[in-house]
């Protein structure tokens, strides 16, 4: 099995090249010499570098809060504001500690207020529109509109520095391979502490898998998913093309094959589509879904099954209610039905898993209708590499009484229907994740995954860890023990990069201490992460959404206390039988959602 | 010359095939009549109508502030406020009276007040993000993701009505031609009452042809202007590769070429894109710009070549501020440069000109950077069909002592070099445009362009003007004598469609009586042309555009005082030359401009 089949979030991410030698000016003494004075990263808060003349520079403070020559002096409102803040990890503190007085505030309006200060703080993190791309160091109408490009959070490391990383760290950056084996790969499985499942694993991969989706033919600043946020594209298909192969274009439903007396997605004989897989397996093996790659794994195939289920139960729901629509209107209400119940998950599941806090976060598109809030999606490509957590994958996979090696799991077509999708949720919910921060936790079957975001954030130019947490408003470190928490670590990342303010993006995102009773680190759990992925997950949802509690009675909140279990799957699966009770309100949320 | 050649505004609309005959359900007496109840329009206020089970229906009323079966029975505040809001005409009236109160009113900062309340009250009645589509009369992810399509604010006419527009009016519409004939064809021009010329015509023809680019191979509902906005596409092409072609790729400039001492854009030769010229035009003979049609008429390349001297002047600039930059920023910062000129003119000299209002309009980005506001654009077919203003077209084209006859004056390929900029601007700003609104000023050469509209219409099955009335907060009209405020078009209308409710979209706004003083009538003045165009120029400018007082030292205010004279044009070809004094101030702004 080729290295690439291996990928599990880019498996086209192997065709990268080696970055670029930067070209180094050397600080001649005596001679003046000409280095591009933005390499020092000289603009604080947010301000931004601006080169006039040859040597000389401006921080542009519009609008920072700040002014003085590099945006470090705060206006008064700045002042006031800093000074009454609570620091992040203060915050994250008391997010995630008093249970009982969660409990009192998640049964009081108090709840909706602080969801939507959680909604627009982090939202606020993220500039909109977007700014810069991999070929736009500054604002430009091309950056702006061409949604061929992942946006970018920070530009590029300017190419004329004397480091690859500034001014800072030494002349080369570390052997990539080097850096992977020595501070990336497992040693010993390191279990996920909130008891993350692998279920959740597959979800992260099959959810994030609609909007990460880089061009292997445009290169890596680019991306296929001109959607830019939660269309459903892995369902659906990324083009109207690829869409219609998938659709039956009755009732609105799509294409399914009956094995063994259950629904699963078409096979690629049947609805002819490009899936990935590798040479030998038979069209009549491949299924065919809305993504190219999730042949790669039963647990991707798995996903897309229980949402091909989905959208023909609510397709018959909705052709009861309203049989004088066509095919049409019939799919179209099911995919945005569909897409507020991944919202729904996805907050007050997903995104409730992965913070910890006991503030139970709600998806309620109103609680924006009065905030200043763009909803215009653009995913970054910081984004996209720091969503690459990898270690959240075991050893082996273990189904039943059986063990599967990478070997034997990787493109396995006949698993998902041998067992059925009941016995593999039920299997993938009782199998630990791996811990995503604090280092050394990549299976070595993965290990090329960061071995490959590290080199793209080279050719990318990605700036320095330490700038990247100015930019959300967290401290620098100041040591490479700082940033670990320990010291042997510490030591062999001081001997790689030299200087803290080199370390680049990823590494640091993988190697800085986890929180407390967290699955990683302060800068991918609490700016960074959560402003990203609110953001994918909020729309202006059409008024209609709203009239009924949206899906409260389809996803009961039980649900939520595991992180991500398989209640709301096995409901899902037996809804007809179990809950008739609540079919009513069921309908009623239809016809709302459906009314437009 | 061919019928297509003469078209000004969408040289492809005659390619539409005339509209699908509705399928009548006949009312047969006794007989149950299944008909659509949605066909009786009877959800008020922006309710929502819905079809449940065969013959039900139901009114989506959330958030339009009523309730009730039709969404007729006002919540408190919105009788409150529906109380206290002054209607349009008599706020039409205040914004166009009292010359001496609005001179005080403009010196202060009640001003920018104003300035925001109109900015946000008109775009508040266009929906964003964007609702129907041609193929869809229902939200969808479709007609909210897929940017070929025009949006729509209404949904088409039900398929199975009982008739064209719905239940009223005739079975049949009018025949297109004879209406077309009797009641919009030109008998004697009429002149525009506010003084406006035919060098306002082509700026609008420019200027809205970036946005208007309805595409020939996919029909009538799409659009080949896929930035839906102020992209300057119409300068810069709507594709990359044809950006290519016209760029010079040396210091951020466009190509272009040297005669008679003067630049103008390029020859097809020179710069290989596709433009529409007769067959039989040598490509030496053919100029290149942005958009394919501006062959058409010397106005429109006029306007081209004046923007091609701002852009590669600009560049200028740029570049010796930052002699670091490369070919793609200048070029970009100054495609940024340019934009925000061409919104600094559209609102505070063409709108302030068409508004006809003593308050002195403004652009400032800053104005809405705390106000809830969706920067997102989508252009509408409705924006699009309402903004054929071909009664602007005069009788012929009077240059010097000469006069030019359309046969003339059409894909006049010589005369713009022949004259020169300068002589143009000067002929064009001294010639009277027609007035667009009350009827019978279509010259004979353009009346063919009103009847690809009203098919097109027909085709798009748009629904009737009073329900455009009821969507935009105007009264309907209950009567042909009050729409056109007389009695011998209004007897004829009568003739034609025999009832109001089922008057056209288009005929209806031309044939509407003209507001005091004004070009038009009301629903083209007030609600509806305003917030579209108003939208279409409001981006969330990057912060740095506002740093010194965005180019009014480029345009001075001086030039805004005749709706639309030469005055900036001549400024800025002579820029160089008379205003020296001002250059550090338009530094400052481009250092503001280009910082990002």
């Amino acid at each position: 099995m080729s290295r690439r089949s291996l990928s599990l979030w880019f498996p086209l991410l192997l065709l990268l090249l080696l970055p670029p030698t930067p070209s180094v000016l050397l600080a001649d003494p005596g001679v003046p010499s000409p280095v591009n004075p933005c390499c020092y990263y000289p603009c604080q808060n947010q301000g931004v570098c601006v080169r006039f003349g040859l040597d000389n520079y401006q921080c542009d403070c519009t609008r920072t809060g700040y002014s003085g020559p590099n945006c470090t002096i705060p206006e008064i409102w700045t002042w006031l504001r800093n000074s009454l803040r609570p620091s992040p990890s203060f915050t994250h503190f008391l997010l995630t500690h008093g249970y009982w007085l969660w409990e009192f505030v998640n049964a009081t309006f108090i709840r909706e207020i602080l969801m939507r200060l959680v909604l627009t703080v982090r939202s606020n993190l993220i500039p909109s529109p977007p700014t810069y791309n991999s070929a736009h160091d500054y604002i430009s109408w091309e950056s702006f509109s061409n949604v061929s490009y992942y946006t970018r959070i920070l530009p590029s490391v300017p190419k004329d520095c004397p480091t690859p990383m500034g001014t800072k760290g030494k002349k080369q950056l570390p052997d990539v391979q080097l850096l992977a084996q020595q501070l990336l790969l497992r040693r010993e499985f390191i279990p996920a502490p909130q008891g993350t499942n692998i279920l959740f694993a597959f979800f992260a991969q099959h959810f994030t898998h609609q909007f990460f989706k880089t061009s292997g033919k445009m290169g890596p600043g680019f991306t296929k998913a001109l959607g830019h946020g939660v269309d459903l594209g892995h369902i659906y298909g990324d083009n109207l093309e690829r869409q219609y192969h998938l659709r039956l274009f009755k009732d609105g439903k799509l294409k399914y094959q009956v094995l063994d007396g259950e629904v699963y997605p078409p096979s690629v004989e049947q609805a002819s589509v490009l899936m990935r897989y590798p040479p030998g397996v038979p069209p009549e093996r491949q299924m065919a879904v809305g993504q190219e790659v999730f042949g790669l794994l039963p647990g991707l195939m798995l996903f897309s099954t229980i949402w091909l289920r989905e959208h023909n139960r609510v397709c018959d729901l909705l052709k009861e209610e309203h049989p004088t629509w066509d095919d049409e209107q019939l799919f179209q209400t099911t995919r945005l039905i569909l897409i507020g119940e991944t919202i729904k998950i996805v907050i007050e599941e997903y995104v409730q898993h992965l913070s910890g806090y006991f503030l139970q976060l709600k998806f309620d598109p109103e609680l924006l209708f009065r905030a200043q809030f763009q909803y215009r999606n653009r995913i970054a490509m910081e984004f996209n590499h720091l969503y690459h957590w990898h270690p959240l994958m075991p050893n082996s996979f273990q189904v039943g009484s059986q063990e599967y090696s990478y070997e034997q799991f990787l493109f396995n077509t006949s698993m998902l229907v041998d067992y059925g999708v009941e016995a593999l949720v039920d299997a993938f919910s009782r199998q630990r994740a791996g811990r995503i921060g604090g280092g050394r936790n990549f299976d070595y079957h993965v290990l090329h995954v960061a071995v490959d975001v590290i080199k793209e954030s080279r050719e990318m130019r990605l700036q320095p860890f330490n700038e990247y947490r100015k930019r959300f408003g967290l401290k620098p470190y100041t040591s490479f023990q700082e940033l670990t928490g320990e010291k042997e670590m510490a030591a062999e990342l001081e001997e790689l990069y030299g200087d803290i303010d080199a370390l680049e993006f990823y590494p640091g995102l993988l190697l800085e201490k986890c929180q407390p009773n967290s699955i990683f680190g302060e800068m991918m759990t609490c700016p960074l992460c959560s402003p990203w992925l609110l953001k994918r997950c909020i729309y202006k949802v059409p008024e209609p959404w709203h009239g009924c509690h949206f899906l409260d009675s389809i996803f009961p909140s039980s649900a939520c206390d595991l992180g991500f279990n398989s209640h709301w799957i096995k409901y899902q699966a037996a809804f007809q039988e179990t809950l008739k009770i609540r079919i009513h309100q069921v309908l009623c949320v239809l016809q709302h959602v459906a009314s437009h």
